[in-house]
């Protein structure tokens, strides 16, 4: 699940841009292996190659940037917020393909892992996790108008934390090696009805 | 979660079984509090009110010691394997049940939380918990007689988890507070499908 970051700072010397996007890309892969209470500012500036004091001031307290750096991208949220505009009885599929294509990139993936890890691993950055989690998957369900919106949020939410550790951090098979098709038709069902269907 | 283990020692010397249970109960606790790895042989003595040698004593190395004590009772996995035998168009629920039952009940939580919060936290805990998770979903769904048990047995397991870290280790709301009997309800069609559904 790494990407090298080795050869970052090779050749011309890398702008302001470049030094944020090798901090996000460094953290992000310390709180997928580690968790959030095992990684360090330290050890995330080792990881990017840059002083530890350029992640403060880039991000200030490690917690802020576990925030900044676990957020999904705008373009996944927004893609996510729009799957409400189609056709409600495929809803389902559509959320499936779109949370697979997540889980599937290991760029995006890694957000998920660390999510995870980190939630599991301290009651604190629990509580980082549960509002993020509440909030990505609350958009949709809020834009679908249907009763009980939160709680249909969280058992999409629940879904997709259970794949994503039997899958990619627990390595459970044959769930950890079913073709990305396959997934996508297994969950599709389950989001339809936790979306729109009878709880 | 801790259920109180200051006073097990007064009053009369606890005898082995005693000890034994008291060590065991203690070293749940530790594995679902603070992940397999990070969980001492040193500091579970201290909980269960032992000299560390007797821990060695009973289980050997603390991987030993996590197999041992992260299994579920027989009497859970008897129950599941039973589930078979019933009426298969409600076979969902019965499992919905006999899984809410385990989770709300502090005793057994502790060992479904203990496994998801060590599987997170380090890859050799991982390995453990893959063994357990499959073995004990793979009872049932191989008693039903069906297509790719493996692959269903691994989908229960996954929904498991997810919901065992959202409502209580991550305590996302309103899941982590639905009533017992609720979450009963919201799980049995995901699980009728699971075990005898089409895939």
């Amino acid at each position: 699940m790494s990407t090298p970051t080795s050869n970052r700072r090779t050749g011309r010397r890398p702008g302001t841009t470049d030094t944020r996007d090798a901090i996000v890309r460094a953290s992000r892969e310390q709180f997928a292996e580690t968790g959030y209470d095992r990684a360090t500012i330290r050890k995330i500036a080792g990881a990017a190659g840059v002083d530890p004091a350029l992640v403060v001031h880039f991000f200030g307290s490690k917690e802020n940037l576990f925030r900044e750096v676990m957020a999904l991208p705008a373009v996944v949220a927004d893609a996510m917020a729009a799957l409400a505009d189609g056709d409600r009885s495929t809803v389902g599929r559509r959320l499936a393909e779109l949370v697979v294509a997540v889980l599937e990139n290991p760029a995006t993936r890694v957000i998920l892992v660390g999510r995870i890890r980190s939630a599991a691993s301290h009651p604190e950055a629990a509580t980082l996790v549960r509002e993020t989690v509440s909030r990505d998957m609350l958009r949709i369900a809020t834009a679908l108008d249907t009763d009980q919106p939160e709680l249909r949020a969280t058992l999409v939410g629940a879904h997709v934390v259970g794949v994503a550790m039997v899958r990619y951090i627990v390595d459970v098979e044959p769930l950890a090696s079913v073709a990305p098709e396959t997934l996508i038709d297994l969950l599709a069902p389950d989001f339809q009805r936790y979306l729109v269907g009878t709880l």
